[in-house]
């Protein structure tokens, strides 16, 4: 049987251009982070230089040729056969074949047009969101959707143009799955929500506003990301206008944060994130660097081990009963009259607001909705952009009962869709929800689990992690990911079945 | 008459290879500044891929083809003759030719050979320094010779296999010009040193090493970037372990500083010198960007302007007369009992000592005449590595009247020929050199020159090198550069004057 190591010259070739890839990653990190101001325009330039150098190696002749010896580059189809090839290797030209097969089914000059097209567009709107002027930036999102509909079309699809949209984020992933998902998810979290805004429990959390200095908000947030066992040695923290982590390889995997010295949550819940990002990242296998086995599986999937560290942990109470009087020790004179009970229902309130990436762990999934409901629309019908404000304003008060009064605290507050990346919201909830699906399997795997927690003591939850999810790449899809791992497709019933525990007990229902 | 928008093609494609070369200065810069201890492996390998990609590029088809449109690829000839085209343009195509068959004379197989020998030989080299083992190092500095040997073989040369290396940092220059230079210089420099060393004058420096916190003398250093005309807007200031500048386009231009606590002429002097390397970057033509016509002339003229800023400003009296009470203000408790007149003896004190780096404005060129003998010796002669340390002793008894105990502090301190690069030390001297012909003509051309620096307005002397150095980028070689500034070429009578009169007036004599 044919292995891996018979794919060593995809995996060398594949590992070059990643090397290129990887300084285009270093390029971005550095504009957010470091890079004078008056350097942006270059830099636009050589992010765009860069950018389609790697696209052009990635459907270049070096990898038809080599595609070709293995598989038939129309089809995907193994010339020898599924059978002789072992799992992991039928994984790799599984994955690396659909990248090429993708990349292919772009013209050269649609990917210019909408790389041009989305680097406006996204100036655009910044600017719009500082205005508040939707119509401002209506004609570039007009323009976007437009050639997502046209992106859409190369890919090809068989039921929704938003398909292939999605698939870029969570392969394999599709409207008719995801659109019952989230109505029952809705049916389900509506309820709750209702529970918590007519209990009678009322929450105090002033004592989160006081002032924090943020060299020690950093210092702290460092410790706990070091509790993670996220690799110093193989990272760095900096600050950036937005959280982000981005790998250049296993062994340089870099997050960022955002200080507020009014605001002790913001930093601190933002790095356990970007820690959970981090931990996948340097989990990956540096050998296959560069191939689908080194990469990770999706966005979902991603996002389920940054919001089981931030939600699952760090916003649960065996974690605080170490490390809150650790947090009392760096902060005093703001917490010493605070109780652990009290400073644990405090970053758990739950209340609807305006802004998605300020949410709770519950209403979150609403503003998500929302969206998905919009962009699909957008792509599969003939709505409007002109109508969009009024349309955001009426899910609004569906889904959360409050209404922005702006469009910047509205349809303008998100990125996403100026730079074209439609079909990434959903999965934001799809990360919710394998992150519950996978926590409660790791607790009845490692049945010490809560009291290591309640030492201090993470590792084993984070080696678990890297056992069955970040080694493996991008070797099972996350459909048959989830499978392997809890032994059953995903099922927002345990997303729900926690959200009832720790919000019943917290607002008595 | 043809101008240099005939060959706008050729100018796009050499700015897009150095868009790619500039993703690599990034690579390096993090490299020195940011990135974690883990990627170093990951990163050099990269380093690899990207440089190799460039150096393809370079020679390329591409290349080739628009290059032979104008010129004949064998000779450089201008196929329209000389006369058909503006001087710009001819520069312009002079020196891409030069750069082209320099690139193309080296086979693909020798640059992987050297690059992976240097890169062995640089990690042996910091060992042996540490560890004071010479014998662990002469055999990859052997091998490293012999492979400098053969590139001068391929590049070609008249006289001395040591000038096409040369050629390589300082375009135009021979050893046939060089060693008469250095003869005289020698002969001028020893009897300024002896009657140094023979003076009465004792002067004061212990203040200098008080304790200067390096918040402190960080925000002092960024006040003088400031106002000799570095823009902040186009590059930034980091830490890293020895002092660079480097440029990823003239609206990008970055500097590092080392800082230490108990030196206070460290971090000053350095980040003055690294901001007149860097006012040479940032005032480069961005139209001509990645160009040679975008591009700094050579190393000594880059070093004058680093060697102009420290010396001839950072290190004079009118200049402190402002900034000196603005630095006593920065540090009252070390300085507040401590007279312009102790401070600017004090930072110029000279005395014969042993690295290279921490050498006063005058012995430092002995240092560098020890360093050209002996590589001139290695690579024009048989002689052995393993005799250095002994010549090296010999011939710092000989030039400094001191000599090392250690070859940590003697023949090993540099890094320059642990990667290959011999032919580059020269380059420091010529910079001193120019620095005070350039300067002198300076002070001609500016008449309120002197008034304006103590009155700390800098803004005259650096727009003044922007018109007459910098926006020239490589229109004119040195030699041609220098007598188009100051109507003679290279002499270095006016260094020796500078020096004269600045120490006969310390010193009294």
């Amino acid at each position: 049987m044919k292995t891996i190591d018979d794919l060593k010259p995809l995996i060398t070739a594949l590992q070059e251009i990643q090397q290129i890839a990887s300084a285009v990653a270093l390029l971005s990190w550095d504009q957010e982070t470091h890079m004078p101001l008056g350097g942006g325009e270059a830099r636009a330039e050589q992010l765009s230089v860069l950018g389609a150098l790697v696209h052009e190696k990635r459907i270049g002749e070096e990898m038809k040729r080599l595609l070709s010896k293995w598989l038939e580059l129309e089809t995907g189809k193994l010339q020898e056969g599924d059978a002789a090839w072992d799992e992991p290797a039928r994984g790799l030209l599984r994955e690396v074949w659909n990248d090429y097969s993708k990349s292919t089914k772009l013209p050269s000059d649609f990917v210019r047009r909408i790389g041009k097209a989305a680097s406006l567009s996204h100036q655009v709107w910044v600017e719009a969101r500082k205005k508040n002027d939707f119509p401002l930036f209506a004609p570039y999102l007009k323009k976007m959707i437009t050639l997502k509909k046209e992106e859409a079309a190369y890919l090809g699809y068989d039921d929704s143009p938003y398909d292939p949209l999605l698939d870029s984020y969570e392969p394999g992933m599709t409207v008719k799955q995801i659109a019952p998902l989230f109505a029952a998810l809705k049916a389900d979290l509506v309820p709750i929500l209702e529970k918590i805004m007519v209990s009678r429990v009322k929450l105090k959390e002033d004592f989160l506003h006081f002032h924090y200095p943020i060299a020690q908000q950093l210092v702290f947030g460092r410790e706990i990301l070091e509790v993670m066992g996220y690799n110093f040695q193989n990272g760095r923290q900096d600050l950036s206008a937005h959280p982000f982590t981005i790998s250049f390889h296993p062994t340089d995997v870099r997050i960022t944060t955002r200080v507020e010295v009014k605001d002790m949550c913001s930093s601190l819940f933002s790095s356990i994130h970007e820690g959970g990002h981090a931990l996948y990242e340097q989990g990956l296998s540096p050998e296959y660097f560069g191939s689908p086995l080194g990469e990770a599986v999706s966005l979902g999937i991603h996002e389920s081990q940054s919001r089981l560290w931030e939600n699952c942990i760090g916003r649960s109470r065996p974690f605080w009963r170490h490390f809150y009087p650790i947090l009392q020790a760096h902060f005093p004179d703001q917490l010493k009259t605070i109780d652990l009970e009290s400073y644990y229902t405090a970053i758990n309130i739950v209340r609807p607001s305006l802004i998605r990436v300020e949410a709770d762990e519950l209403t979150y999934n609403l503003h998500i909705m929302v969206r998905f409901e919009i962009e699909r629309a957008l792509i599969e019908g003939d709505l409007d952009v002109a109508e969009l404000p009024g349309l955001w304003k009426e899910k609004m008060r569906e889904y959360l009962s409050i209404v922005p009064e702006s469009d910047s605290e509205g349809v303008l507050q998100d990125v996403h869709w100026s730079g074209g990346a439609i079909g990434y919201f959903p999965t934001y909830t799809l990360g919710n929800l394998y992150a519950a699906q996978i926590f409660r399997q790791a607790k009845m795997e490692i049945p010490e689990l809560s009291p290591q927690i309640e030492k201090g003591d993470l590792l084993p939850l984070k080696e678990w992690l890297n056992k069955k999810i970040h080694r493996w790449g991008r070797q099972y899809r996350s459909g048959d990911l989830i499978r392997r791992i809890t032994g059953e497709p995903l099922n927002p019933r345990y997303f729900i079945e926690a959200l009832n525990e720790k919000f019943g007990e917290i607002y008595l229902f």
